[in-house]
């Protein structure tokens, strides 16, 4: 089940086309992450490892315009664990509804702060990260 | 010859890991795009004709971590024109260096405001985008 | 007894100081506004008037800096309402705790969007608002 | 003399009314002050000293709504050196015109970062902010 987000769309999230703007979505993105992140855990986890997420790629769609006042839910769960990075899936859709408003991949490595190089996902971290793939 | 922006990095632009953050980007590649529409005379042509460009995917790519105080440059140029879509490729340099910071796809289509649909992109609008591809 | 809100610090709410950046609080103060005037159903009366708020001065204290984490509650009340304004004041705080981090007066106007002009405050408009400061 | 830098408003610095929304002239005012505080030596300056300017109160007006594809100037000088505070008076204006935007205080105190306290400012500090109210 993936881990889920609500955010009101507000009137400074909209941009002239009077929808939420394209980088604000990116923001909504995060959010959602940040919570799921410290919902499970790993904002500890990661801190006391000095590790940090570094997105590398973000494929982002674009479905439906989301407009003031909307109730969105954004989904997020992992998709992919690789030997170097991962690929967190994440849905924004209009709460209680079909509607899918954007859906991305985020491609993160993570890095160690006191060498400021990615690091291998084995051992102990691909254990942490696989777990969620299958929570 | 891609259209050149440059912006510079400021501290409101940083985010905890001190490197700008990922949905910073998106409002720079806008600025870059505004930029270059404005200077190619395509704000007009497209408000007058009802017309929005309405992106419909990103896809970007984070190679390294811009910091504060760093010139940034900003290319930007249409890569493809579709039957349907256009793309803009846009690359996001350290002025005066070889260091890419990010480039990025923006797909968009074009929007007619009236009917709300998107149209096709053929006669006057196919060769009006066409002239990106080759200036 | 004001309104509250609730906002949890998160890594793109920083800048260079690591700390929420100042223009980062308004987007904070104006988040509690709008979930005021909606559990209060004035969101309703005044779109159906085509009547705006229409922000004149902002006058914002910071405090003491918020940094990554925590969980901040936003207090929103009307403090005064006059003629042609009135003002809303915001308290931005550490929740649970007695640290103010920020606090702010907001003064509007309401805006005709039919003619663009202010309304005056009185009528059955100064009644609505009027509401606000005893409830 | 003061400071001018200049911005020019895209679509995605407004919102809802389609003006640009409050929030975001902080970040204008923030981008007019280092771009300031650049030309005239005073990051580094600073910087070495491990001093960091810290908001305490900004008071804004906003006085005309500012809109899509306006270039917008904002003039940046000091207007009062105190023994503890230091004010910033912004204004921002359309380019080319008498229409002023909004204007704004900006009160800061200089922090040192190895103590986490303000510092007076008398002597050397003193000396160099006071060149601000005369060039």
């Amino acid at each position: 089940m993936p881990h889920l987000t609500h955010i009101k769309v507000r009137g400074y999230h909209l941009d002239i086309y009077q929808h939420v703007n394209n980088a604000r979505y990116l923001e909504f993105l995060e959010e959602a992450r940040w919570a799921y992140l410290e919902d499970c855990g790993d904002v500890e986890y990661f801190t006391s490892r000095h590790l940090a997420w570094v997105i590398v790629n973000i494929n982002i769609n674009y479905r439906s315009a989301a407009t003031n006042g909307q109730q969105l839910q954004i989904a997020t769960q992992f998709s992919k664990i690789g030997s170097k990075s991962a690929v967190i899936h994440q849905v924004v859709s209009v709460a209680g509804s079909d509607t899918v408003v954007a859906d991305a991949d985020i491609t993160f490595v993570c890095l160690d702060q006191r060498t400021g190089r990615a690091v291998a996902i084995d051992g102990e971290l691909l254990e942490r990260l696989s777990k969620h793939l299958t929570d």
